[in-house]
């Protein structure tokens, strides 16, 4: 028997495939009422929900001839975990709408959904619920859900002279990837995987919560320009020592390198990382490295005390 | 001093155009932390949360040319609100993600954003959070949140023979104003305006679950489909009254003789009005109209106790 060519969206239809990408997942405690139904019920224990949404376009946030679709739905789950994390809190449950054109080979969906679901279970919390549409282009939107476990929010607001900047996972990959992409440089596998799928460092938003962490984002649009949410919230100034990042410099040396690249660029300007930047009163927790000092101040980022000349990150209608 | 062409997305930026939308906005005492941050923080007082997303795809669920951005706005809130009602819950807050061309003017967004609003409002809940992205075509993608007051989820599976099928909004009507605007046939105004922004029965969800309805679900996709769910999910006959019908049929009777249509195909298979159908024991609550009886047998919907020929309703890669 000769294999026929893959089924596609349009030729299976919205039910068959919604029963291809629910069937036989797992479902937490913490689900009373998974997929399949009007609307998912999430336990939500100290009686608050933490939310957030963030959509992803084919062309404009990933590209389907760099990505498998498996990477794009880690990615997809991975940046919308970093705003909860960036709240103090732990994610609980994901919805997702998916738009993609009829033509799409229902496997391809498949994976976009095993990635989802790989990145959703590395966090403990599963996908609840979800639409599929029909769309010229891939169209991603995740929303997330997160439990505070009984502490106050971690706000951009609360950062205050004397204080410590810290940040925990990485800074420049992504960016430093996209450089390796845009340019067609083979080699360095890992930066390269690193612009497809973040490593957000799961569990530390939690973690600087219960250390007492004043201030928190995620850095999505570059360090300088997420750090300027925060001074700009906060209304202190924020001074980055260029030596503690001396790190993720090094990490990028090499593709910088070999693209003939600013490192400094893609470390303080690169966005996508969804490391996350918070500000402690005292030292940071494990896992966390100081990176700066918040003093008062017009509410501006300096690098060893003077502003830095570059780009300022990631705009969405750049 | 002469007008200058109407500022775009591209030129104002994504910051300046969320901060257009986000200002001056009411916030419930439900929401703790509103947009500006990484997450937004709802209320969740019973300790669980209802939730569930829809997404919407400029030429596929609305068109530019027929609805204003205003008439979008308030649909995409209006149909992801009915998901959260069909569990019985009230909705308590949504957000939203926003794709648009760079090109898009900003107060085109503005109107988008205020029709949201407006039908957030009507509800009692608020827009705590978003995302704006640059797309090729409009995308609005919204995830609502619900509480439940205490109740059981109604879920799709509860409903069983002895019971009585039960209404509680419009049928028919959307399909009949996609008729009109599909043909270039005037007037009926009502009508048409009912294809671009559903009615769905506020509050009755919860008032259903009060009375303690057994089963329910919205009409999105058409009576004949929608009912099709709950039969499927619970096992059993759904066996419609033509004559309890008759209202809806004749709401829409004159356009159907101006267009040369079937009302009987709006009533049945026409989806998008977001009324309500659950099945009650008895009989059902103020506000809602028996239109069937729950019977054993196979999990099928009859109409007059025969299947109805025509189309069952609407898919999405159609």
């Amino acid at each position: 028997m000769t294999q026929g060519p893959e089924p596609t969206l349009g030729e299976s239809g919205e039910f068959a495939v919604i029963e291809r990408l629910t069937v036989g997942r797992s479902r937490p405690a913490a689900v009373s009422v998974g997929p399949g139904d009007d609307a998912a019920v999430v336990d939500a224990p100290d009686g608050r929900v933490a939310v957030s949404t963030d959509m992803l376009v084919e062309g404009r946030h990933f590209r389907l001839d760099w990505s498998t679709a498996y990477d794009v739905g880690r990615k997809a789950i991975a940046q919308n975990a970093a705003d909860i994390e960036a709240m103090g809190a732990s994610v609980t449950a994901f919805v997702v709408a998916v738009g993609a054109p009829p033509t799409t080979a229902v496997a391809r969906m498949t994976e976009l959904g095993d990635g989802m679901w790989a990145e959703a279970e590395a966090l403990g919390a599963s996908i609840v619920g979800g639409d599929l549409v029909a769309s010229p282009q891939w169209v991603i939107s995740v929303a997330a859900l997160g439990d505070l476990g009984g502490r106050p929010p971690v706000l951009r607001s609360g950062a205050r002279a004397g204080a410590v900047i810290a940040v925990a996972g990485e800074l420049g990959r992504s960016a430093a990837g996209l450089t390796l992409w845009s340019n067609g440089i083979d080699g360095f596998a890992d930066i390269r995987n690193r612009h497809l799928v973040p490593r957000p460092p799961y569990g530390q938003g939690r973690l600087a919560a219960e250390a007492g962490a004043l201030a928190m984002t995620d850095v999505s649009d570059g360090l300088l320009a997420d750090l300027g949410q925060l001074a700009t919230a906060s209304g202190v100034t924020m001074d980055l020592d260029g030596e503690a990042l001396r790190t993720d410099i090094e990490a990028v040396t090499e593709v910088a390198e070999a693209a003939g690249a600013d490192p400094w660029a893609w470390v303080l300007g690169g966005g996508e990382d969804h490391a996350l930047l918070a500000c402690f009163p005292l030292g940071p927790p494990p896992g966390w490295r100081v990176i700066g000092a918040v003093r008062s101040g017009a509410a501006e980022v300096l690098l060893d005390g003077a502003a830095w000349p570059g780009s300022p990150g990631w705009q969405s209608f750049d």
